[in-house]
């Protein structure tokens, strides 16, 4: 029996909180504080790194949260700063009230602040406020600037720190600013510095109609894969299921490409399971993840990129359903 | 100068509440009591009649609410218990739990007394989270017995009220049980009860694929359209925008639907102004919809259904647009 | 080792010829004749059926295509009126003009024969071109009431005959009439005679936004699933791609409720491979499916049955990619 | 009464061609000449240009195009050269064909010819085929470079000539290699070189996800827009319906873009009215398409301006809604 080398197991913390939507104002159960979360997290036991978000819940201090994870046995690979509350909802970036704005990248310096101590990879922006909801409610132009001038504000002012941004289609904003992963690339060229990169949703590029694994290897190409986040859901919503529920081949091809670029960060979960034990939910993730990773070890990759340059589909399904599928071959 | 005799407005009356959803966890605003509610209602100036959720907002009483819409002009035209909180979030009538749907159950019989004690036109059941997240979660046979015999056992307890579905595609649920106007119908037949009918929100049949005046025809041919929404969105979700800001030709074609059959109902909003005035946007749809309704007045509908008998597109667009942008004729 | 008792397969005869788009007018390849499509099915290797498309092409006789499929091993499962070609190209039964009506129901007669001398199962009724394009083209009413007086005036004429229709939610018109589960299920009762059925395909199922899982359960019950069609896409369109290709679970989950109710009809393809050799597609196709078919034969049913009883998605889940991926157990 | 100064109009020649489909594989009307069609288009009146695919219909000579050209007082804008038949059924710069990739070349530096000849604005470069439909049928990095390499040995070959790639997200190919604005952007830096730009169509935008306003403010800001086209659709698929038949209040945006920034091209038809008279199509769209053009002379630009500088929606459509419908304000 082969033993494996899996990489690192890592989880968005929010995979171990509560949830609220617009219809269940109450919430599908109790909220959760950041320890809470944390302790959560440690049952899995197959997982090494988490994604915090910041501010950490009410009363909860940085020391706490750095003991917490200790115990836990966890690190922080990113702070993702809720640049998507309340006092944003009309936008961090691009709120048309420079107040905001100006509250919205005080709260990402402290996040930067926060990976310091931390000693964690980035602090990840996803500003799901940014963008519009209606036909002529914005002059795209000036928006745009927004947003690109304040991502150069903010890395700029932290040369020390990687900013990932995770583009969405949409959600909450009807449009999101930062949309796809072509659109991120150009701003980020506009904003020319190195220090900002982009964290790769799989679920997102799905619901955004671009092939996965195609974005990764144009994010890679350009050198900005900071991180990557996993899960599933229907093409048309991110829905953040648990991966490997719906899109088991595109997956697979999602983690091929991460191979063959010898991209070796850690393998994330965002997922939202509104109304499943959370714990079991990663666990379920994972050991989908480990399959996959088995997978393409048993992959055929001469004869798969031998099929690619020919374009030919048939073979190319054939070799991968041979991995994927193992006992497809009996 | 045309006097115009336009029809009655009416609004669901979360349309006044401030909204929370899962990443602006603190809210768009401050929580709003259903008098509170009421109160910006009344503001609008065009509206004659609200649906009321219920339980209604901590501390209010029936005879509160009664007097607050007789304060402010206003009738109650439907109920919405609402069976999608947390108690419900694995389903109302198609929980697994027994003890869940049970509750289900007492709530809507209690807004049944609720539509008596106000003299509405019914109880509006909006079941958003029947129905399922994953492939193979659920026994499908069983599930829709669940909800078949579920909104059987409360039409026939409350023979007096009529009860509404409003099938939607999804969300909360990734998937509805109740989803479509044909798929609706199916059940109502198998439930066999006169008083049992749809409540068609215009965004849903949008967001499903249907032609929103197609679905508004083949529920009238069966005599179960209870009642309407009206609202807008990109057809890809339920974004319960302002009407009329999207949609133009599409809402005119509901209307006209609504107008040759003579279904002479309420004209109602239900909308999520998440960003918005919620007045203001109140104030907008209705300026949209009385120009709606001139533009009927002016339709040359002899013309049109002579077009309509030959497939005629060209000529029917020709028509419409003559009425709907009656500065074309210039 | 495990010799199973494979379902019998078969396949659109169309699968194995050439195409034609709006792009490509030169076609995909050259044109194939009806029984140069039929040897290149024997090909195949393991395919019992074929639905075969009517007219044949020019000059082919009824004879020769019997004897066709008599060398290859075949016989005909369905017969397809091509009631979509440029005479029916403003509908079939729908078409404003009496004469276009006649003409497509007198090629459907002609079809029912064909079935007749083939001893094939059904007629298969595809309206493609039934629909409409525009918003206030069609009077709806009007337009659903020529579908489905239609489709009884076929079947009340030939009553020893199986007619099944096809649904799918558009292409080539921008919307069908007869577009989804429910609403063909609601048509088939208005007009009330046993013989007409439905043509489940997965592909347009899961288009439509169905759960394809669901929609078999839905017209099984009501004793209405004449055939079924299998073969993949991205949701967005009937790409008519190979099966298993993106959807494992969800094809899985089709097969395991035709399973459990006892379906045993033919496993169809219905597969476009525009550019692809179509032989082997067939194959990697049928590959595929007798993992399928083995997966559910390894699949704990009483377990996942009590999971489902539950609702728990997770623990079904695991118990599904325990059989669909043997090797995740390793 | 206002006399305005209208833009000039053009359209796709194939506008008034006939079409064959997957389906109506006979077509759906006779086949037409290059120079029928460029009859048909002088019959709408109001054209001034033609975008003409390349090669002309069998037979056709450039000289008797130049002459039915000047007949009908129409000119080229561009030429298309049809880089989509059947030989590059598996791509054109993207063929894993080298020889197929020399005559996709080929055809195009030809098209480039007729440019100079006919003195046209420029190539219009639509490579529908070059992308995938499998998911691992492509080694994602070589094929984004064929793509890119392909355009950029085109383009340098011809310095005096531009070249207008049209982007989509998709048809006939799953997913096509261009395929949004962005993307393209991205491409055209990679390229490097100033001739190389975009054709952006209306609805290829929208049915991509984009707001096709804020998709030409980002084109233009580059300096990239060398043409547009526009249609209509349901956002998913590119239906190429008659323009203002569904979305009138995004063209209208779109029309407000570019007249902002001061673009003033040829408002340019891509249709294809399948089932519908052509010549009665292109009247259609131009009324509208003048509608649109006096609506924006009557939008109070100074007032939107201010309400899009606090983002007010609700202001923003009051506003435009005052133009577009101008009846409202009765």
């Amino acid at each position: 029996m082969t033993t494996y080398n899996y990489p690192k197991f890592g989880a968005g913390l929010w995979h171990f909180a509560n949830y609220v939507d617009r219809y269940a104002v109450d919430g599908y159960g109790p909220a959760l504080s950041t320890l809470e979360q944390i302790k959560a997290a440690k049952e899995v036991g197959d997982l090494s790194y988490v994604d915090v978000p910041y501010p950490f819940s009410p009363g909860v201090t940085l020391s706490q949260v750095k003991e917490a994870l200790a115990d836990a046995g966890l690190k922080a690979i990113g702070i993702t700063p809720e640049i998507y509350l309340r006092k944003w909802s009309r936008g961090a970036f691009t709120n048309p009230d420079p107040v905001a704005r100006a509250e919205a990248l005080k709260l990402m310096n402290e996040a930067a602040d926060v990976v310091r101590e931390l000693g964690a990879s980035y602090v990840k922006v996803w500003p799901g406020q940014d963008g519009w909801d209606y036909p002529f409610q914005v002059d795209h132009k000036q928006l745009w600037k927004l947003a690109v001038d304040g991502m150069r504000e903010l890395a700029s002012a932290n040369p020390d720190v990687k900013f990932a941004i995770e583009y969405k289609p949409r959600e909450p904003r009807v449009k999101m600013t930062w949309d796809s992963a072509a659109r991120t690339l150009l701003g980020i060229e506009d904003i020319g510095l190195d220090n900002v990169g982009i964290l790769l949703d799989f679920g997102h590029a799905l619901f955004g109609g671009e092939s996965p694994a195609d974005s990764a290897q144009l994010i890679i190409d350009r050198g900005r894969l900071f991180g990557m986040d996993v899960n599933d859901n229907l093409r048309g919503w991110d829905d953040d299921l648990v991966v490997g529920t719906v899109h088991m081949t595109e997956i697979f091809e999602f983690f091929y490409v991460l191979k063959i670029n010898n991209w070796d960060g850690v393998w994330q979960l965002d997922q939202f399971p509104f109304r499943e034990d959370n714990v079991e939910a990663a666990r379920l993730s994972i050991r989908f993840l480990k399959h996959i990773y088995r997978a393409l070890d048993k992959l055929d990759i001469p004869a798969l990129q031998e099929a690619q340059s020919r374009q030919d589909a048939m073979q190319a399904q054939r070799i991968i359903q041979n991995a994927l599928l193992s006992s497809i071959e009996e």
